[in-house]
């Protein structure tokens, strides 16, 4: 394959595969630090931007995009939640992030982030090729490793690199680059998935709301002041098309009531989809010159709101590491990578994982392991010690210095 | 089986069956808000007094031994920790419960905490008969129970009280009393138990060690200042006799061996034991005249040492609940008693079942599920939240005042 002919080559010391907001912001932060970096991805950027997709930034992630000049459009058009509201047992419990830990977070949807950083990459002239296909990495072990791709217009082209960053997600094609024997994958599947609407209805609350009730987890969620995003736990092969907006707005309101007669604001149904995830890590992340970053490496369930910070947080380790990797420490800043980004990738698949079985209905949960679940939620919500160990975990721990 | 003569009836406002530290700690607390009560036990003094039990007691509970007169001896013979060591992947990181929340356990053997309480009701005159048999409860769900035991002599003998306590631990009679149709069993059982040891060696360090490591977990305690009692994780079914010193010492020394180079100091072995445990909760706590407390209602793993101190909580909240329901009060006092017993019942269980797991290797966990486990222990000891979410629940929440 090496040896088919293409109708362009071009060097480039950083080749990045995917183009999301982790491909997209590693580039932003390397072309900052003098590095080039060409982004390929097989979808068009209006495919990027028109698919819904959450978004709860860690302050210091919000603090990067403005104070790295991507923009500061999150500072005008996100809104900074300082604490979430959990509901047991139709209490609710505010979780005050700004008094316990010093933090906050900031709804910004991720198709916002993702506008922001290609308008940003379009600004400062940084390449990236969306709506490719054919994606090829070669000699990826090698130190001459190179990424093929088919242009929209059906020219082929090599991007020849020193090093290739797989940015590519969840479906991630470069994960699969290293070798079976070479590899292991840590994962676990959830026994429930989560049904997501969009509804034209005004906020029912000023932040999140996470409620473990009898009858499931719900999260009340925002996406702009009249659309809001709601979630409720079903089953995993649950058909989205068979709810009417009654049985959703009936479904939703029961997880959510209590005794302080909390309602949401009910209104026009214009999305309807069934979420499924899983917990997700595949390692190395690093292999000769390739290296994994966000989802292509790791995913977590939605319920702690993990994923894209997760995945800054790796490609702020990598824009750290690979200009010192390319100005001549080579392998020891490399190695550098995978110890520094995994301690937070495995504190936070935990957390990911404790939060989402903290709060949702196991099918066949024994009548144990849900009084268990209420002494752990009760614990949580109702000390301060509990309060202040989920708060640091949501919002994001500090970043070690090096 | 009313109707069958006995030797003598007596009427006692509280008889207490079980006269354990929980059943003693009452009746002696009932003596001095002027309620009589009489203890019954089918073990002699002897018996309980020879019984090896572990002994981590909240700083609370120290507090009230010396103030409510019990004895001083705490104070002398037991020995403040002002933290653990918890020890994972070779690595001691401590947790210091005087800075994190304030608070201290004492070392002080759950057998010497009986002897105390036993000397205490002899000195204040309160009554208790040791090694009686053939103990029967009458009459639980009417206003006039009555308690029926035959004594060392072989006289039969009656107890009529308007309360009855059941303290008779975790093989309690009691609890059956409550009818199968009106009770509720909650449970879960491990995959694995401890082997247990007594070893005559000085002290390997100065607070408890906690060990999590790839070979299982461990634990370093300690009996007095030359006999140390030591845990590791063996299979439920393991025989205690097929172990020989030399494979005990390399157990244990392979499962605190770190990069610090921690050796414990070995010595003759004293006494092997294989300890299986459960979680378990009886709900309710109370049926008519009857009130559970302590094991009799609800048992922990031995893991976060919560065992007596949570006994001894339902105990202070009868203490409060039983005289003004005595005074005139009655059901509504009484009424009190399981939801402020429960709260702390479904904390405790949590926490028990928490530091269990998180410390515990099971047999056929997943790849994720020992990473993730990795990934919790490194947020629990490696950030100031995980640490003094981990340290409140360890020492006790602070006793909700009413």
């Amino acid at each position: 394959m090496a040896d088919v002919p293409v109708d362009s080559v071009a060097s480039v010391p950083v080749a990045i595969v995917g183009a999301g907001p982790a491909g997209l912001m590693l580039a932003h932060l390397l072309g900052r630090a003098g590095v080039e970096a060409v982004a390929v991805d097989t979808r068009t950027r209006r495919e990027i931007e028109t698919t819904q997709r959450a978004g709860i930034l860690e302050a210091d992630v919000v603090r990067d995009l403005v104070e790295t000049g991507v923009s500061d459009r999150v500072l005008r058009d996100g809104a900074e939640h300082e604490g979430i509201e959990v509901r047991s047992a139709g209490l609710p419990h505010r979780i005050d992030f700004k008094e316990l830990v010093g933090a906050s977070t900031w709804l910004y949807p991720q198709t916002d982030v993702f506008a922001d950083l290609a308008d940003a990459r379009e600004r400062d002239g940084g390449t990236v090729h969306f709506g490719i296909r054919g994606t090829e990495v070669l000699d990826a072990a090698t130190d001459a490793p190179r990424v093929r791709y088919t242009a929209p217009d059906g020219t082929r082209h090599e991007l020849r690199a020193r090093y290739v960053v797989g940015a590519d997600g969840s479906r991630s094609m470069c994960r699969d680059l290293v070798p079976e024997d070479h590899r292991v994958r840590y994962g676990t599947e959830y026994p429930f998935a989560w049904f997501g609407i969009l509804a034209e209805a005004p906020a029912s609350a000023p932040e999140l709301v996470y409620a473990r009730s009898a009858h499931g987890f719900a999260l009340i969620s925002r996406r702009t002041e009249s659309v809001q995003r709601m979630y409720f736990q079903c089953a995993p092969d649950e058909s989205a098309a068979a709810w009417s907006d009654d049985r959703i707005w009936e479904t939703l309101q029961a997880r959510v009531a209590g005794e302080d007669g909390f309602r949401l604001e009910e209104g026009p149904i214009t999305e309807k989809t069934v979420l499924r995830f899983r917990s997700f890590v595949q390692e190395p992340m690093r292999w000769g010159s390739l290296l994994l970053a966000g989802d292509a490496a790791h995913t977590v369930p939605p319920t702690g709101a993990r994923g894209l910070n997760l995945a800054l947080h790796d490609v702020k380790v990598l824009a750290d590491v690979l200009p010192r990797a390319l100005g001549g420490a080579g392998g020891s800043a490399l190695a550098e990578y995978e110890p520094r980004a995994l301690q937070r990738v495995w504190r936070a698949q935990n957390f990911s994982y404790w939060m989402t079985r903290l709060l949702h209905t196991a099918p066949g949960a024994s009548a144990f392991d849900l009084r268990r679940q209420a002494g752990e939620l009760d614990n949580v919500v109702g000390t301060r010690a509990g309060r202040t160990y989920l708060a640091e975990q949501y919002t994001g721990w500090p970043t070690p210095t090096r």
